[in-house]
């Protein structure tokens, strides 16, 4: 179909066609919209596409994406040290922080155990977290109610279970609440979500 | 929500949030997808961004992007240059062209006339057609069967009526086809389609 087009044109729709959720229609839209656009929008675009990786760093304690090492959540002297909250992927932490109500630190572990993509602990940041424990008294494992995010929760538990490092008798784990989602409309929900709602309720 | 976020991956959100189609989630998701990205994978993305303007040009004749100017369609001394086919985008003609029974020139339009969107025949690529008709004996007006496209048709038909440079008499100006796709079921047409079907009927 693409036998007449610019190499440029070609190659650029390539690079869109390798995001997620964009395929060659969409990418050949995109790259068409974008001949539209002047020079030094695309420049712009290139720029920050060049400045994504070497302007961001991965915190070392809780592998967050950020400017500095430690981020600023880490630094914060302010924080709550004695809680620790496990999320899967950097926006989660950015989702929580934007509540306002959780003043402890986080873990971002780049994922979630899924063997069937061939993601086991090792792939994630799991193996640095049993050293951060220390001086912690709760462990939130805030990781998304999927299938593999509650493997992955489990698996957490038992794994610090196990762990001869860790003093599991002081340590208090949790999971973020599950239940109805704030607007929600009972008689719309799935049953598991009612199941969670009801076992996760609470005096008043 | 995004107070914490790097300033680097917040303006290239903000680029990606830019293109059509693609809204404040989709953006993030495509950023935090490229962070998992090794640098040069990221620079040539943006190295293709930069070429796509540097590296092609409008065809100064029938306007499709090309990477020399005349494009390789109006160069080529072996298409018959007594059709001549008017269309919206440039991808109508890599469309039209890997149908394989097409052997004319081209002429895009870049766009339709659209009131709604304060684009008049002014803003298309329309007021040189009429010096490109000297030698052509069919003009075929293949923009989309849709209400712009429609008008667009009709203008152009009224437009060349009307202009003294041309002779209508010996022109003969044809619409493209319009009726059923193949493949597709009658039962579920629309009833314009059918309308059209009917009115565009051949013997056999």
């Amino acid at each position: 179909m693409s036998s007449k087009l610019p190499k440029a044109v070609e190659q650029l729709i390539e690079s869109f066609e390798r995001l997620p959720g964009i395929g060659p229609r969409s990418a050949q839209r995109l790259v068409f919209y974008l001949l539209h656009n002047p020079e030094e929008k695309l420049k712009e675009f290139a720029d920050r596409l060049v400045a994504l990786k070497k302007e961001t760093v991965l915190c070392s304690q809780c592998h967050q994406i950020s400017e500095s090492d430690p981020c600023q959540i880490c630094s914060d002297q302010t924080r709550d040290k004695t809680k620790l909250c496990v999320v899967e992927e950097p926006l989660d932490v950015i989702a929580l922080e934007s509540s306002g109500t959780y003043d402890g630190l986080y873990h971002v572990l780049h994922g979630v155990i899924a063997p069937l993509n061939n993601i086991g602990p090792q792939q994630l940041f799991l193996h640095d977290l049993v050293k951060r424990l220390n001086g912690v008294e709760e462990l939130i494992i805030a990781t998304n109610p999927t299938m593999e995010g509650e493997a992955t929760a489990l698996y957490i538990k038992e794994y610090l279970k196990q762990s001869t490092e860790v003093d599991t008798t002081k340590l208090k784990i949790t999971r973020i609440g599950h239940g109805l989602p704030i607007g929600a409309d009972l008689e719309y929900a799935d049953s598991v979500t009612l199941k969670r709602a009801l076992e996760g309720r609470r005096e008043i």
